[in-house]
């Protein structure tokens, strides 16, 4: 008993003959830079990306957002995590207060931060006012305290998994700008997301899992252990038409879940999307599994250290900006890696061709 | 016959008892930061070494420099490069009309360009007014018209490398700010700096050179017949206590030599030092050699696309911040990874630590 997910429209982001035409228009406007072809590496294909997205060989951007899904995971009782789950709910106050990595970054940056509560396993508390109102930042779309155990069952109901793909939309329309960046909290995500990963791409969960936080050996066999037995349980759940949500609804989590939703929305609205770490990069996987042509708005910022994230770049045909060896979340990677997308937008906008600078040509 | 050099005086970025207690408490401030230990990679260390070269930890930016060294290389005369020796001009013109790449991301960035003509072929047209001014924008040290072709003589006289080293020097002594990023402009000085590179590390030139802007396979091949007869004909340069100085004579360029005076000077002067691809990071290994403590105020900003600046990183024991596949120089790479430097500052004085913000920490 699954529900048929539909996702909302998306249209590839070079369709049409004009897009076509936009296309070469631009390759060629990066070509004749006073720069020999290439030089300026990932930025060239990135600048051609952005173009395609904005259909503009202008590229501009505006009111960028961050918003950051949190919630918890039933399977850390399996002792999966070096941290404990109540460090869900202390990050999200931490990010509401302006004190995490994520709030830094986002500062540097100026992106609005939004925190959504997905399925945090506890009341949060309301803004400290008066009204008890909720905190500016924070929005509500808690689906469960926490998903359920998926060594024992799925992770959630069908409906549940729905309900959150339909949130992470809502979030998405609910929210000016062309630029979303996606970051996570959730204590034991990153065992949703190697589970996720390995069902979806058919491989063995102890090929892409890793150490999360910072298990040490004797907590990575536990967690491996947990992994395959989650992964043996829900070996079915990859077969079929509706294999991704059904995938999702197994081991995924409440963030993913909304992660994926809020992808596929900013796609169909033609915002750039910015993909963060390994679970941010799962939700992809899940959004391109949805529709393929998602991924032409996804720009994958960064390859972080956890184990599985090389794998599923590689699985996505994703070569990422940044390899600083995160291993962070909370969308810090997609902030850091940010200053590289507006270079590329600056660059064509602002450089100099050899015609107008008077600069001699390679010869050949 | 050779000049010997005396460079500044350098001081260890961590040499007192009290940068060793600055040390030890950034390192405490940084791993009780509300993120698991580690979790910030590569700038976590950034952070550290920023902290260390400022001895505070409090890192703060103020004024910081792009300078940009020209020079041209009798080498080109062998077919080194793709591009024509006229390039060398045209693009010190494009960069004092701001057309030029690095133009565009100073500006981005907020860094002030100085553009050093330290060996242009050319005269460089003087200031586009009626007095005939020199261009606000370019400082004039010349040593020559272009360095003689390595293959067959010294590029340099001895006396031209010392004057080219205490050009960088000076050039830096008279630009305010504690961070200077180095960029070049010099059609061949790929095979320059490979030269450098070979001969300082005794590595068979063919092994660490590349393909610059862009030669086909014909023209590579040329382009290593000539490396290959030049790193023969000053094989004894790498030889005795003089060597740096002697291989830059030999081999070098004048923007090389400047970069290299440039760099021990800001290392000197205690600023943050922002090295770019494969030329500067072979006048950073020539600075090194000359003064090994120099190393403590480098920032590696990129490893570029040229053949031989992942072997050339290697030796230098160095760690770069991006991966973009760039290969234009200028000092590119290095303003692109500047806001990695910001990051790492910001992160240190604004994120909350896990006892402030009520975080529970990793269970082991």
């Amino acid at each position: 008993l699954t529900h048929t997910f539909h996702p909302p429209p998306i249209v590839p982001a070079r369709h049409s003959a004009q897009d076509i035409a936009l296309h070469t228009q631009l390759q060629r406007t990066i070509d004749f830079k006073t720069k020999p072809q290439g030089a300026l590496g990932q930025l060239e294909a990135l600048a051609l990306q952005l173009g395609c997205i904005q259909q503009s060989s202008k590229i501009t951007f505006n009111t960028p957002q961050m918003v950051v899904f949190a919630g918890d995971h039933g399977i850390t009782v399996e002792g999966v995590s070096a941290f404990p789950q109540a460090v869900t709910q202390q990050m999200v106050a931490n990010m509401l207060a302006g004190g995490a990595a994520v709030n830094v970054f986002a500062r540097q940056h100026g992106f609005a931060v939004t925190v959504v509560d997905a399925g945090v396993a506890a009341q949060l508390p309301a803004h400290n006012d008066a009204h008890s109102h909720a905190h500016p930042l924070l929005l509500q779309h808690k689906i469960a305290l926490g998903t359920r155990n998926a060594c024992v069952t799925t992770a959630m109901t069908p409906s549940q998994a729905a309900q959150a793909v339909q949130a992470g939309m809502d979030v998405v329309r609910s929210l000016p700008g062309n630029v979303l960046a996606l970051g996570e909290m959730g204590i034991g995500n990153t065992s949703s997301a190697a589970l996720v990963f390995a069902l979806l791409a058919r491989l063995p969960v102890e090929d892409v899992a890793g150490r999360g936080t910072g298990l040490d050996d004797v907590q990575m066999q536990g967690k491996l252990a947990a992994l395959r037995k989650a992964q043996a349980l829900h070996a079915n759940a990859s077969i079929g038409d509706n294999a991704p949500m059904n995938v999702l609804t197994a081991v995924g989590g409440f963030e993913i879940a909304m992660m994926t939703g809020a992808m596929l929305q900013a796609a169909s609205d033609r915002r750039v999307v910015l993909i963060d770490g390994f679970i941010a990069s799962a939700a992809a996987l899940v959004a391109c599994k949805l529709s393929p042509q998602a991924k032409d708005y996804m720009v994958f910022c960064h390859i972080g250290a956890e184990h599985g994230h090389r794998a599923l770049l590689a699985h996505l045909g994703a070569q990422p900006l940044l390899g600083l060896g995160l291993r962070l979340g909370e969308g810090t990677g997609a902030l850091l890696a940010w200053p590289l997308l507006i270079s590329a937008a600056l660059f064509v906008q602002q450089m100099a061709s050899f015609e107008s600078a008077g600069v001699a040509q390679k010869t050949s």
